[in-house]
């Protein structure tokens, strides 16, 4: 199978160019620029590196979120072109998930990686490797990063946090709970081969058009327009509105 | 400090510009293709896509060795050319080393990082984290996969063998002793950011002339030369012949 697996959920933009459980090329930018500029001549650049065309492909699989607003439809909204032109599989996966996969599967520890949501919040959610399957303990949530930090005490058993802890959210805690740990940061940037890898043994989506991101919180726009209509409601605000 | 990192010691040709402890770009390609056509052509890349000029660069870290004869050559060669071109820094590191960075800090077994050799050998080391360091523990090495696993066996504590366990090294052995485990192949795909990171904080060579690979065997010719040569030695092959 081959497949082209697009991040760019969050600070870095990652693409990599997978066939079947092997890596064929993959590049990651890790700076504050726009990734719906270098997102496509990222793609195309490592489909003329490994000697494909477009229609070589036979899924997209894409980090689906949680992550910036903008990162994650730019992600979303590109898969979603591609598969549908491309006639080929569409498949979104946890993109907290993702960076849970550089942890080792031989390691027993709670893995949590989480990323920074601005305002002293996180995105988080809690995995563990059983036999080789990564498992989703607590569901991706935002959250405020102390919250977080008490509900991680409360699990009393070894836990790895794994991301990039910015100011903004180290300044919410004196210190971690004595079972957590802080993976170096390095091992909090996400692998679009791991990301393809887990996308590859997955159900593709069975329509493309209703394939949308994972937010996981509402933008200030939805916020504001749930003010002004207060006893409605908007399921899918992105498509709706 | 920026950073150019270079990895062709292996099957994967990878290349990393980093800026202190930051990622900011890095590429992998990971097809039996030739190096040395692909490398300055990434390296091209990369910098346009970080918007580095080559002089704004302060050290190159190169993955010295071991690995393939004419991927270690490579990367030195191009490594050297530029250092001394541009009057930077250079920076050698173990290729082993830098695989044995994709397990986490927190891990406390022993990690054994390893490559094809051919012919039933692997280039291997061992290595364990201590207090936030790798520390070395045993010297990367030249030796078949049959001693290599004898000698884990040996070790008594829980080792973690990271790389891609070829059909030629998997045929040497009918089963890992049982404090062995093997991780999935994608954990043995090294990092040029971890490659990086450890590059900065060395102190760099003092005469880059000098600089050669860490072949750890010798070649081919090499043996045929001493065969012809009884008694002579040459210590340092590349260089002399």
């Amino acid at each position: 199978m081959k497949v082209l697996a697009i991040d760019t959920s969050n600070h870095p933009m990652s693409v990599a160019v997978v066939e079947d459980d092997q890596l064929l090329a993959t590049t990651t930018l890790n700076m504050v620029r726009n990734h719906s500029i270098y997102l496509m001549p990222t793609i195309n650049n490592l489909f003329e590196l490994v000697k494909w065309q477009p229609t070589d492909i036979d899924r997209v699989v894409v980090a689906q979120g949680p992550g910036s607003y903008t990162g994650i439809r730019i992600a979303a909204t590109t898969a979603k072109t591609l598969a549908e032109t491309l006639n080929v599989e569409l498949v979104g996966v946890s993109s907290l998930a993702v960076v849970a996969r550089n942890v080792l599967p031989e390691s027993e520890r709670v893995i949590v990686p989480f990323f920074d949501a601005r305002r002293g919040n996180v995105f988080a959610g809690a995995y563990q490797w059983q036999d080789g399957q990564l498992v989703n303990l607590i569901k991706d949530q935002h959250l405020a990063m102390a919250t977080l930090l008490d509900q991680l005490a409360a699990v009393e058993r070894p836990v790895t946090l794994v991301g990039h802890l910015t100011k903004k959210i180290s300044d919410q805690f004196e210190q971690l709970p004595a079972n957590v740990s802080l993976a170096p940061r390095a091992y909090g940037i996400p692998s679009t081969y791991q990301l393809a890898l887990d996308g590859e043994k997955l159900p593709a989506v069975k329509e493309i058009d209703p394939f949308v991101p994972h937010y996981l919180r509402i933008t200030e726009a939805e916020a504001n327009w749930q003010k002004l209509h207060p006893g409605e409601t908007r399921k899918n605000y992105v498509r709706e509105v």
